[in-house]
């Protein structure tokens, strides 16, 4: 990729995807599977651009939500009514009652509480909601603490027995009916078992519920499947796919995941220009002009970003690459090895394509980056930088209104 | 204030800030200064909405700025552009440029490398760039890492013996104006030994610089005055002021301090409705539609919030509070005692002033808060919550084109 002539082009920060590898990565994770009735869907909290969406779509890819914002996102992309499921802790009654009008596959239940609510607002609808309920299997799936989801102390889910009971308690309501099982135990996993061992207790749970004549369609085994980011080894989709399909020999359903950072992580790259070198005692800053705002993985999980020069070669030292926002925290990389570099050399930080952009703010009123696609080796912009007119459209109409109180 | 009634009014998540507080706050620092001549600028970057800082431009305060967007906020604000200070690691070309055009008060310099930028872009524009240099004074300032700014390792200001180089280089420039002298040690710090110590320092620089006729006007001692959260015993202002001008017997510069969270903190109050709660194991969830998008001080900095459940008595238990976002980071506080809650009590977050909604994002594809402000009584919007539209304005259009491609 022209990194030069993209940040040329369209100024940096600048985020870029490559189109054609999310496809080769779909591609690879539906072949995976082609033995069974698959849909994936992609997670797209990782990545909600409405152009990265379609291009899923178009691909063949369902949607995992975990708001209304996302299920508007993914309709407004083209994504099939049928291949959109709403999961998530915390939907509050306007996203429950949207769901159920715009009749997406189904909502994965998190909470007994939740399951009331849906059902009541199902019944005041004169709709019967499809859902599915995401079991904890309190399986330890290794990862940072922030992104592990699977254990009984995390928020999500609900114990296998308490499963159980719900779906027998939706057997019986007119309003309810299960279609799916879910589970998720995190985000950047590397190990297979967690995989192996979460699925076997699920694919327990779903006999048991076929012998009580709850028909369940959808075995939805989550994601989270890791990327590379430094030199991790990571989980072939062959291999997760096995892992999963393992645990499910004489059953019928459709098999559901649901892939955000496996599918776009290594698509992406952050693209920001130095701004300044800087030694203060023993350090060595590289001051750039993308910020803990653009990508604020390094700052909040500790995450490892490779940064590389473009165009530049020779011997490096150690630098931290820092943005301009006024804390210590605010950096994309410690300690790593770069050239020597001046007023607007070009830095490519990687793996910058999961939650990058869809985590980013208007911290210290900075600008949100704009987003390119490439595709083909043609590139096209899929979000335009923002403006100040755009960080202050919601507030100036207030401001003047101010004034006129105070004449 | 009447929470109760602000929540059914504008809806939740709803920021709410108390401006009589903030008032308050305000003139207390004035009041501690009162012996000197001094300019009491607000750092916007702790809460930038335009009316507070209208609010504020209209009691008398300047502002500290670390972006073009800063700038452009306080002016549009009214605040007097000879009360604006432009500081930060990484100012760009365009900014530099922006700054000098609008002849604000002066550029805080922070490396050697920016001191040359900037003289060179006075040159193309015909200028003198008005400047204060940000000496570190490698302070030990005792609190979190991330917001400590004052050691040799944190990325800002120069050490003791370049800031008298970079002077020097000042004096003989036609493009650069030494007017200022600036530290700035770190965040929410509680003791008033490190500002003695750190003011010490630069007293003792601005002495030195006399000496060799460089004549400084304003003296700029930075911010960071703590704040309660929790049972923090805090900095009084007029404590402060007395560490200050103990060290500037003899001379008649202007003082100047940069207060954000110091100003704006306290007066700030996150309202959040409860949407489940829920027990995994152990633990006591109460699930709320507020999120880490909306405050990501705790998981961010591990930072405590207190919360109360509104119109609630009676006996409770721990509970973690958290939000709808899928990851486990996703908390507003852990381990904190409250009454038995059900769907649609309202709980509030004390303490969100400050780097509340200023970093908020839309992760999750969530929409931001409204912001609302009560004065003498009464209350009125001053930034309307953010609409499904908002958060895809600047893709959609892009996602049309590449229909057309398409087809």
């Amino acid at each position: 990729m022209d990194f030069t002539k993209l940040a040329r082009k369209y100024q940096t920060p600048l985020y870029v995807y490559d189109f054609d590898y999310i496809r080769e990565r779909f591609d690879s994770v539906k072949e995976a599977f082609r033995a069974r009735k698959s849909l994936v869907c992609y997670a797209l909290k990782a990545n909600s651009n409405l152009s990265v969406l379609k291009h899923l779509a178009t691909l063949g890819a369902g949607c995992d939500c975990v708001s209304a914002g996302e299920v508007k996102r993914a309709l407004l992309a083209g994504v099939a009514k049928y291949k959109i499921i709403f999961s998530g802790v915390g939907k509050d009654d306007g996203e429950i009652e949207f769901a159920l009008k715009e009749d997406i596959l189904m909502l994965n239940i998190e909470s007994e509480a939740e399951l009331k609510r849906v059902e009541k607002i199902a019944e005041n609808l004169k709709v019967t909601a499809r859902i599915s309920i995401r079991v904890n299997p309190d399986v330890d799936a290794k990862t940072h603490p922030y992104i592990s989801t699977g254990l009984k102390k995390n928020k999500f889910g609900v114990d296998i027995n308490t499963a159980k009971k719900l779906y027998i308690y939706c057997k019986n309501s007119p309003f309810l009916e299960p279609i799916g099982i879910h589970c998720h135990i995190g985000s950047q996993i590397l190990d297979i078992a967690p995989y192996r061992d979460a699925t076997a207790v699920t694919a327990e749970l779903l006999r048991s519920l076929k012998a009580l004549e709850i028909d369940i369609k959808f075995f939805d085994v989550g994601g989270g499947v890791g990327i590379r980011y430094k030199d991790e080894v990571t989980i072939e989709p062959y291999n997760f796919a096995q892992a999963v399909l393992a645990n499910l020999s004489g059953t019928d359903v459709t098999i559901v995941c649901e892939l955000g950072r496996f599918l776009v992580g290594n698509s992406g790259y952050l693209l920001t220009k130095v701004l300044y070198e800087k030694h203060n005692g023993e350090r060595r800053f590289v001051i750039v002009d993308a910020a803990m705002n653009d990508l604020i993985r390094p700052s909040l999980y500790d995450a490892y970003h490779e940064i590389e020069a473009v165009d530049k070669n020779g011997g490096g030292t150690l630098a931290d690459v820092v943005g301009p926002i006024c804390e210590s925290g605010d950096f994309l990389a410690k300690d790593v090895i770069l050239p020597p570099l001046e007023h607007g050399d070009l830095l490519v930080v990687k793996s910058a394509g999961a939650y990058g952009f869809s985590m980013s703010s208007n911290y210290n009123s900075r600008l949100r980056a704009a987003e390119v696609a490439v595709e083909s080796g043609k590139e096209r912009l899929i979000r335009r930088r923002e403006e100040f007119e755009d960080l202050v459209r919601l507030e100036t109409e207030y401001l003047e209104g101010a004034d006129e109180e105070n004449r």
